[in-house]
């Protein structure tokens, strides 16, 4: 890897040719079934407990079904498996931990916030193209923990800022192996591995704002590296900057000679009704993992799409950090994942979810 | 990756060709400088704060001197570095997270407790060995602030009991590269991510016994894999298990044939002297990590010890997971270092610390 000699910039991205994205398992919450995307997950909670004692273990047994349920879906033995590679967002990764405990795989825990989803597809890639045969790649959270453990017990009844995203209950899974082991699977191609970035917010309220920069870095590496531009992309996703994070990026995209008014949606942007007041939509480490997992791989699998550049953002500080007066240090993560279809692309409607979905 | 048809396990071990352990940097506190390894590190603080406002700035103020350090000592500059891996034991990783902040290289974060460290030359090696030039793999932990956010604020004096270790203050930094940059680098040879284990354990006070079995598992199933055996190593080390932790792997493994009286060590148990009371010994994201980026790496370099396995281990657990009556999980990464002197070995004196270090 050497310099870019009209940027200057040293190439981070990195490419697979055997990472085929095989299966995907996405579950949620009950406002996340009501949301515009609910029919398209494989499994929805009816209450938030899960039939758990505590939110927390609520979190943990869905992690715990997204594994045996991506796993069961490509036919494989939980003993198939080489390694789990995911987190969340609770301390010290929890969730993800204590689900592995119940697997023979290797564990390998992850964590950038909401972007572990994208950092867990990068690294899973790159274990399965050159080391491992079958990886689980996850990522998730629940509102209510979150909400506990970040800003307030539900309790308490706090009111929220109008700038503030509502961090989504559910777990995205997906199984990457190093062979096709079903017909169309779309695979992971690319992946550029995010710097953090800190353009000095301290709102923690409005980390769509402190996450756009580091998306919008990413993907100028991105297209700097691979010679790439917009047109190339059926669609680009990111994770969780919300509606007005959206917006900051296409502002800060265009500053870079890079249009994102066609084929730009964000996973957070796209997973609620206007009328269920997330203000400025979903976010959390489940927001781009059961997105991806559900209507991306079904529109890569049936051509509708055939390549998208997920970007999975995240808002790196923690309460302690905040309190001590740090601003918001973010990061952002890309993978390319490619479609593997032969036949012409099939119009699908939902599809248009993602091209338009803040006009709904 | 077939299954072993002896012991009916699937392999789970990788190997590297190209991941040379370039450099190495350990930053300590003032206990460990006052330590039985004190003269062997590369930088301490005389008191814990660092001339921070708090001992979390100080704790990432470490991780700066750190990155800076390694990336110093291998007279490459900060450019020059692909990606940093690393984590430490705060919530939400903000130590390594926020001092990612000022280097232009990618940022993964990852979480395996303290365990992290040998996570990291794991992953770190597996990226270099085909993906990236330069990594940083890093990781430490601060004993003020992992006691105010793990137990209690130092400021209750509350009394500690004979089975804790002493969480060690430090960070310590390794710079893999893809080429020899350096004559006599050792290189990472092969590495055994570990599965999460859980033997039911639930005194907090007492992680070495949880951790044990984990590094049990990982040993024995890196031997299946590889055919190897203790004998072909100069020395087998585990993070921070303790002496306690230490004596029952040790039991542990003879019931699986695997004898461990003659060339095992634990970083923990080598770290303090007995007068500095404390108790067990040393844990920490920090323990391994100093150990290996000093000591282990100069005897690698000058041929006193061809080849040692490291066995990074971590306990999973979180205060509110304690708090919820679960019991502690935990884990244990392995990497093979193979020294690559041309040279016939030297005797030096002070790789007996990992001898009989607790004979001292």
């Amino acid at each position: 890897m050497t310099k870019n000699l009209e940027t200057g910039m040293r190439p981070r991205t990195i490419r697979f040719e055997n990472a085929y994205f095989s299966e995907g398992f996405s579950i949620v919450g009950p406002k996340e079934l009501r949301g515009k995307l609910g029919d398209r997950f494989d499994f929805a909670l009816l209450n938030d407990r899960f039939d758990q004692k505590t939110f927390e273990k609520a979190e943990r047994k869905m992690f715990e079904t997204a594994i045996d349920g991506v796993v069961s879906k490509s036919k494989l033995l939980p003993i198939d498996v080489d390694a789990i590679l995911g987190g969340d967002l609770l301390n010290q990764i929890i969730s993800a931990s204590y689900s592995a405990r119940k697997s023979p795989a290797s564990f390998l825990g992850l964590y950038n916030a909401c972007g572990t989803y994208a950092e867990s597809l990068l690294i899973g890639a790159a274990m399965v193209n050159k080391y491992y045969k079958n990886v689980v790649c996850l990522s998730g959270s629940h509102f209510s923990s979150a909400e506990r453990q970040y800003r307030y017990p539900l309790e308490l009844g706090v009111l929220r800022s109008p700038m503030t995203q509502w961090t989504c209950t559910g777990v995205g899974a997906t199984l990457l192996t190093d062979t096709e082991i079903r017909p169309n699977s779309p695979r992971v191609t690319a992946g550029t591995a995010g710097r953090v970035i800190d353009f000095g917010i301290k709102d923690v309220n409005n980390m769509g704002a402190a996450m756009a920069p580091a998306a919008c870095d990413t993907l100028r590496q991105f297209f700097a590296d691979t010679g790439k531009t917009v047109d190339d992309y059926d669609l680009i996703l990111t994770g969780d900057l919300g509606k007005l994070g959206k917006e900051i990026l296409m502002d800060l995209a265009a500053q870079e000679g890079i249009d994102l008014s066609k084929n730009y949606a964000d996973c957070g942007a796209a997973l609620y009704f206007e009328r269920q007041k997330t203000y400025q939509g979903g976010s959390g480490a489940a927001c781009s993992a059961i997105v991806t997992n559900s209507i991306i791989l079904d529109s890569l699998r049936d051509g509708s799409m055939k390549n998208v550049l997920l970007i999975g953002t995240g808002a790196l500080m923690s309460p302690v950090s905040a309190f001590q007066g740090e601003s918001i240090a973010a990061i952002a993560h890309l993978v390319e994942i490619t479609g593997n279809v032969d036949e012409s692309p099939v119009e699908v409607e939902n599809n248009e979810d993602f091209k338009s979905e803040e006009n709904k």
